[in-house]
């Protein structure tokens, strides 16, 4: 059965155990992961049948990409009675109720869905974005191949940064050498996000106090960034010696994201942050073993929290203080912030396909960030590894001054 | 008096006109422009006094960028009650009227905005997002300069692009080259746009046909792109000899974005395309002359449709047939797509302090697009052109097989 069917029909099935009658689905994200195609429009699914796709633009490339009907859009304000004639016995229910629609109430503007309440006057209105969100959480082969392909490239990049790495550097210019690397082989420029007002400039380079300062960025090292403009990811401190250098990187080829960090120095850590990088080694290592079907995602987080407590180094762990943020990994796949979340709350069992980034890290604030992110998918059995960069501390030699 | 401060006046005086007693604002660019700070979180202004800023995170950074009261968020359900007690007249009127409140709807997603109305039980919402763009229209000194720097740099990255130049070279690889320079120079390693499911890598280079393609994104040559997955920009063409190659670049200094267009071709150009290319220069011309303080937006994009018709050249003109645009450029400052918008309805006479990206392309189905863009500030007695690359085809010799 062709990809897009198939996740359509496992969309459907969740519709049908939430009482939903018909999806609205917006987002260009969902809509290529639903239809093959992220042209503009509206794609609407029942919950039984066959979906319209109503293109704004570009009409003639929606009907290239798309494998289901595409329609002009034409007027917004006629989008509910065209719906209405296609699905009669949706929109007419026999019981006299109205149509529970859908729609991605995550990242859809106030303003989108406005008109959408004004194009279907009587519908009743639920929020969908779980639905497709868990969707989207188990990979189909084809899609773990794409984030196989991503993680190749960027372990090119990865050693392209290792070996132009240099003292003075400034982090952005290590950056540039790392986009330059996966943007010549096949990165489309830009990494997706779901989350409102996150964004993500390539990942992060960060070196010593730099990668430790807090950032709005849900994540466990936003680093300084360029200024309040842009205040995550590389800035503009030169990469000194004997200091952690985070680099914590992805690319996205074809739509589908990677990310992996490793951690690199010029000359040699102190001691106590090389203990603390090989627990975060440790850490990764006790968590594979628990990667496994039937594993509850927030167990991972809290035997990881366990294994640092034991160590003493809880306050360094995924961010310093009041700025550590609260999970071990995330899915990944078309957007960098998918489902499972590591984390206390998610009660999802680990399922085959499901891809999640794991990323234990400690910080050491005025002195630097050290720590590994693998990227995994689940299979019957355990687990393979994506990521395929080499692990351990990168470390450059240079001649002192 | 300090530049956010004036602006946080403007957005009041706003605000006051429209019967708003406050606005919440929660978008990352929004809050940066008011408050010099994109840490996440929400900041409450009165319509008038002062208003605080309660963050998420990083509560350390916002208290060192931001210029206003800045407080812990803390709980989300509390942020009413909270303010309720700072602006104790606001939210019990002496008329006994709920509070009237405002938000960004056209960025704000609907999971966002109903824990919002959650924490303000009793408040009656209304959309604030065009008085913010309203007052983001006019720049200050500060942000032309900050414009101007981008164009400095877009024009260097330019340069590199012809000198780089070769016939068989794929448009990305070209796209990357630019994205090398501007990167090197300051760029932020992304460009924000407002519009929903609008996504900008770097902009645009196409080469031939590729460039006259359709596609979803809301410009005159969105492009090919390198798949469904990224179905716009920059592709795997190869650039050919005697075609042209659209290279719509810009870059993000700071947080301020610059957007411009020159055409380039290897050998040759076609005269008709030729032809079609000084017309951009001459729609560009007859534009400029009109660009000066009480021109009404919408005439600028009329005028050049009159111009167009006159020269034959309507059908191609913002790209062809039923895929054209109904614009002639747009507003650029923190995003790329900001107001005023040259189009039909737009009714805003020229300030000075706005700052306008002016595009008059050409494009030829199975042939490609011509065309140019300046950006433009509007002064007291006319304007300045911000961008700075030589215009005119850029044509490269090469020895032919």
């Amino acid at each position: 059965m062709n990809e897009c069917s198939s996740r359509r029909q496992r969309l459907q099935h969740k519709m049908k155990q939430s009482g939903i009658d018909g999806c609205i689905v917006t987002q260009n994200v969902d809509l290529y992961y639903l239809l093959g195609s992220m042209q503009t429009g509206y794609f609407f699914l029942p919950t039984e049948g066959e979906g319209i796709f109503f293109v704004r633009r570009s009409f003639v490339r929606a009907g290239e990409e798309a494998d289901v009907t595409v329609q002009e859009l034409g007027s917004m304000r006629n989008l509910g009675s065209r719906l209405a004639e296609s699905y009669l016995q949706l929109f007419r229910k026999p019981d006299g109720q109205p149509p529970i629609l859908a729609a991605e109430y995550d990242v859809l503007p106030v303003q989108q869905f406005q008109r959408l309440e004004g194009a279907f006057p009587g519908a009743r209105w639920v929020d969908g974005s779980m639905l497709i969100r868990e969707t989207r959480m188990i990979k189909s082969a084809a899609e773990v191949a794409l984030i196989r392909e991503s993680a190749r490239v960027i372990d090119m990049a990865y050693e392209a940064a290792i070996a132009a790495l240099k003292p003075g550097m400034r982090e952005f210019e290590l950056m540039a050498v790392v986009e330059s690397v996966i943007r010549n082989n096949g990165h489309m420029g830009l990494m997706r996000v779901r989350g409102y007002n996150q964004e993500i400039i390539t990942g992060m380079i960060g070196a010593g106090d730099a990668a430790a300062m807090p950032s709005y960025f849900d994540g466990p090292a936003g680093g300084q960034g360029l200024g309040p403009a842009s205040p995550q990811s590389a800035g503009r401190r030169p990469i000194g010696t004997d200091e952690p250098v985070l680099i914590d990187i992805g690319c996205c080829i074809d739509g589908y994201v990677i990310d992996q960090t490793r951690t690199a120095v010029i000359g040699r850590l102190p001691d106590d942050l090389m203990d603390a990088y090989e627990l975060s080694e440790a850490v990764l290592r006790r968590t594979e073993a628990m990667l496994k079907p039937g594993t509850v995602c927030e167990e991972l987080y809290t035997s990881a929290l366990e294994q640092v407590r034991e160590a003493g180094l809880s306050e360094h762990f995924m961010g310093f203080g009041s700025d550590q943020v609260k999970f071990l990994g995330h899915g990944i796949g078309l957007e960098i912030d998918e489902l499972p979340v590591l984390a206390r709350g998610f009660r999802y069992e680990l399922e085959p396909g499901m891809v999640i980034a794991i990323e234990p890290k400690f910080t050491f604030p005025g002195r630097g960030v050290v720590g590994i992110e693998n990227s995994y998918v689940i299979t019957e059995n355990g687990f393979e590894t994506l990521t395929v960069s080499r692990e351990g501390v990168a470390s450059v030699y240079t001649a002192k001054e």
